[in-house]
């Protein structure tokens, strides 16, 4: 039993993370939300209290903090008495609250790897340019940190570990695929912090084959899957988290990233990357005014939690692993449908909000009742995956699996 | 004879304007180049030098003046004893230099309608909102002010009053068609300030039929024109400058704009627009700075006068005009085809910023000699064709006839 929790961030992920932790506050202690905003902890706060999303009548509470001051940050853990933090911040932010948490003891738990807002798509494995190297010091200081715990990364981690164990001797190829099927109605936005979804992409796209990692550009190779529920869909080749420890954890296996993107999207994306628009690097203007062009287009867009009353349609996010088993080729599709709507209803986010919120709480619930302690750092891999499916199933992202891969058996993971 | 010229602007439309008064300064006489950056004032007149592009030996200076300072510039046209102000600045200026031509008394020519910054597509007219406003005062001190000297409004103007003068009794329709077939290589670029291009298409779209002002949108209707030279092309109908002074000096007649667009300005056009990054009013970014999207739009592009060296291909640009003649139907398309090549090795400068550039210096040569020297305020289409034709031919830009129409007999205007 964890005495109290302390989330930080208070965007569309934060208000889902708010809500599960809520309906888990008897395993998840108090609530505490810290935003360099306190009025947007408090609007969730708001929404947590009109949902009824309370188990026990426990504390709900806003902070504000600037998640990239690690002593305020380290205040904040101690003045809360928090055991775990979920950091569902930007992921400029990781790095400060990581040494928080080391500094203080507590558990730390996030969905992406740390950025430096000036730099794009560093030399891969990009977990060993910011949180490994923090690793022997979790080791050493016996703090856990459990790394890429969202959807994906964090989910699809623990479908390749699956399917690998239960299904194969040996692993040959990882093929992550996300593809998003629902509409928000408007002509172009983003599922989440436009600054972090277009930078995504604008990187090179980095893979690992044949032992190796090898380089592509986005958009550069697409293919469409047959998957179930959302039907045949184009998905591309993208840079991704996962694939970087993935990669590193099973070296004998290809290791790939496949997102489905519209030609909406494409359209869009090509057009302002073409044109300078997606630069992290300042450009002046004829009147002198030096402007980040990525800031502007972000302020432009959409807030991402603004599309959620009007999502719908379903996410569906799977690993077809492939491998031998017995001498003889072996393949299996682990996967997750999630429904737009059916997030909204309850938890006011959308779907994409809603796949990456849920995972880290998850997490949370997993270090409290000691399964997930490992007192050290930890990519979601090398963790077992079992508990983590059974609790998934129970706060609202069932696990299923095609025996035979796409097209095949379809059942529970445990069924 | 002209004892000096000041060209008040010092990008591309500048480069060609300050080359022609170079070629005619025998007409012209000392020639002035201010803008904002003395810089690049200094480029031009080197680039002049280089060409070997002066007539006579004769003055060519720079000066750095505030163009939207009145005062300043009148102090700049007492100082230079400019007799001629060749106003090809922001259109944002007009309404200073002008100002400050009529308190010195020197004659002023410009090539598009004032805009404030913050106002798009004002009602129409347009003129009425600003320069008409000054015409009694310049019919009252005897300043002669030719407005919409460059090519479209301009040329096009005296197309449509030649047409009519001398194939019509009655008019019934002017279509002014503009279409750039040159390519300049880029993924896209603007051809001139991409901030008062962009302008010209984020408004309603006005045109003049039945009588009346009608509205439309940008790229809502469209239609395929078969023309001499660049042959097949799809132009849209635009809201244009020339369109409010052709309504109410022919009110009888339809009148309206098409300009020529690839699939590439269309796709890029639209994304930047339907996303919010043409505006011309402030957003604020997540970090609290206050930014114009448009003006990021623009430094991110490639500066216009930079396609020059590389660009290939013609323009066409000319008015289809009907009407009857003798009790019976007639049509006419009267036009010119330039070249960016030929262009550039003239002047340093490509077909658009040479189309628009050599018409006020036409203008200004037939203020000198007298023919055009109005003593008060006029549109083009309110003055004499004949010697503008004349000055043209022999400057650059030939103006062709097809008699009967589009498919028609093809001659000189004059032949």
């Amino acid at each position: 039993m964890t005495q109290s929790t302390l989330i930080i961030g208070a965007g569309g992920v934060a208000q889902v993370v708010a809500h599960k932790c809520a309906q888990n506050n008897d395993i998840l202690g108090d609530i505490h939300i810290a935003s360099r905003t306190i009025s947007k902890c408090e609007a969730i706060i708001e929404n947590v209290r009109e949902k009824g999303a309370m188990k026990e009548d426990r504390r709900i509470q806003p902070h504000q903090v600037d998640a990239r001051d690690s002593a305020a940050v380290a205040d904040l853990i101690r003045a809360t008495k928090a055991d775990i933090v979920i950091n569902v911040g930007s992921a400029f932010v990781n790095m400060y609250v990581l040494d928080a948490c080391i500094e203080t003891g507590a558990a730390y738990i996030d969905t992406a790897i740390h950025e430096e807002p000036d730099k794009i798509c560093e030399t891969p494995p990009w977990y060993a340019n910011y949180e490994w190297k923090k690793r022997d010091l979790c080791a050493e200081k016996g703090v856990t940190a459990i790394l890429g715990a969202g959807f994906d990364p964090g989910v699809v981690n623990a479908f390749a570990r699956h399917a690998i164990d239960e299904y194969m001797d040996e692993v040959a190829s990882i093929d992550i695929v996300d593809i998003n099927a629902g509409s928000h109605g408007k002509y172009f936005a983003t599922n989440f912090d436009p600054e972090i979804n277009f930078r995504e992409f604008t990187g090179v796209v980095y893979y690992w084959e044949d032992g190796q990692w090898k380089e592509t550009e986005m958009f550069a190779s697409g293919r469409d899957w047959d998957l179930p529920i959302v039907g045949t869909q184009r998905a591309y080749q993208s840079g991704h988290d996962e694939v970087h420890s993935l990669a590193v954890n099973y070296p004998e296996a290809d290791v790939r990233f496949w997102m489905g993107f519209g030609e909406r999207y494409i359209t869009v994306f090509t057009v302002l990357k073409n044109l300078g628009l997606l630069s992290e690097h300042p450009v002046t203007t004829a009147e002198g005014q030096e402007v980040v062009p990525l800031k502007v287009v972000k302020a432009c867009l959409p807030d991402p939690s603004s599309l959620a009353p009007n999502y719908t349609g379903k996410t569906c996010i799977g690993d077809l692993v492939k491998g031998t088993k017995d001498g003889k080729p072996a393949e299996v599709f682990v996967y997750n449908v999630a429904d737009h709507k059916e997030a909204y209803e309850e938890v006011g986010s959308q779907g994409i909000s809603y796949t990456a919120g849920v995972p880290p709480v998850a997490a949370a619930i997993l270090i409290s009742q000691g399964d997930w302690d490992a007192k050290t750092m930890k990519n979601v891999e090398e963790m077992d995956p079992k508990p983590f499916f059974t609790v998934l199933d129970r706060i609202g992202l069932p696990t299923r699996v095609l025996e035979g891969g796409l097209g095949g058996t379809d059942k529970a993971w445990n069924g």
